[in-house]
């Protein structure tokens, strides 16, 4: 462990809490409207496509909407070609040192520069632009402990019982296991919640549309952010995707 | 759309290929899995931990794992706390900056450019680090155009008949609809390939674990590569999830 004390862990730990609603309802409604329309269902299609409500627009309704574009005008910094090159080059060495560490020292680091990574990851594109996170930065140590018990009693369950032989081959490679001992050492913890629905003004459910995709992207470029600090910009997919465990912190 | 024309063009179109594969039977054999383990079934966990074999392991085959580790010590630069605000606050200023544009020059952009920032994306951690993600990127006038036909075909689809209201009013805020010309414009396309299983030795399939998820991250730092350049590192997430369009794309 000592040999990984130089290691900051802030970096670790990013756990992406994926609620678990399943909107049959909605399901069945998109199914019917499907059927109903003169277009075949493409599940892989429709499965990012589910919403609240039963009724599709009509040709008509989009009538008018590209007189009506009123788009905002973007002017950026320009960079010469051999300036595209360097910059470009340089960012890939950089990011290129990023690890996914497994072994952290307990070393503080500022809290604005948590929160400066947290507001970057924020930038990210959504879908809609609904920004469908929610992210909570964790230090108490009873907190991170607790969360630390969850994750490695899914964990536990995914190796022995959830994961087939082959992906526990892979990780055995990988020298991986349940035990997440740097979610205790770890001066913070991001937990990055996924919103599969927000609220309208009158209580109903509206649904957040890709919002895996929108969080894990959010997540690529908070992974950047931490990684622009030059040091490892850690992210266990493992931890990413314990959606059981992450459902149980929010219980 | 002149008005538009400072954009640097190669930051859009960031196309996420969902392949639509449905391993039904992997589903049901993890099924049985779970039922017969003292275990419950937790959907939102045995979701992405798919796999194409029954064998779950023993307890007794993790006996010795813990003496064989063999982790590699990391080895970071180091920066003070106060550089280290700086360095986060300058990069979030920076990536502050992105927008989703969907108008572009077709000003060319040096293919080493793309290169190094499709690299930069290759550095993304991935389930059992699987490395899920194919990058194509297009170049030639007539298959964009295809591209794009797929794309609006589908984009028309879901704004007409897939989407619900809300989401379509969400939509009409952001001013967007189903035609992209910048996918005609743009000098190079980046399509991003997910790759929902790999081939054994054997030639038997191989599932890719959380395989969306990291893919998504990879597209976030794909965009983080792009925006490093002080352009707007475009990506629509109606364009990343054109699921139906993607896979026609590679049919």
């Amino acid at each position: 462990m000592a040999l990984f004390s130089s290691l900051t862990p802030v970096f670790i730990a990013i756990i992406c809490v994926l609620i678990g609603v399943i909107m049959k309802k909605t399901n069945g409604e998109k199914e019917k409207r499907d059927t109903k329309s003169k277009h075949p269902s493409r599940p892989w299609v429709d499965e990012d496509l589910k919403d609240g409500t039963d009724h599709p627009l009509e040709e008509e309704e989009w009538q008018g909407l590209e007189e009506n574009v009123a788009h905002v005008p973007f002017t950026g910094e320009r960079y010469s070609e051999a300036e595209m090159i360097k910059r470009s080059q340089a960012f890939y060495e950089l990011l290129n040192k990023r690890r996914s560490v497994r072994f952290l020292s307990d070393e503080p680091v500022p809290r604005e520069v948590i929160d400066n990574v947290i507001r970057t990851a924020g930038t990210s594109p959504s879908g809609a632009h609904t920004e469908p996170w929610t992210f909570v930065v964790v230090q108490d140590p009873y907190l991170k402990r607790k969360i630390r018990e969850i994750v490695e009693e899914e964990e536990e369950i995914n190796y022995k019982k959830r994961m087939g032989d082959r992906w526990v081959n892979d990780l055995k490679r990988l020298r991986t296991n349940w035990i997440k001992e740097y979610l205790d050492t770890a001066p913070y913890l991001i937990l990055i919640f996924k919103q599969v629905y927000g609220r309208l003004p009158n209580g109903k459910k509206k649904t957040h549309y890709y919002n895996e995709i929108s969080v894990s992207i959010a997540c690529g470029i908070l992974l950047a952010a931490l990684q622009v600090r030059v040091f490892p910009g850690h992210l266990s997919l493992a931890d990413l995707c314990l959606r059981a465990s992450q459902n149980a912190c929010i219980e």
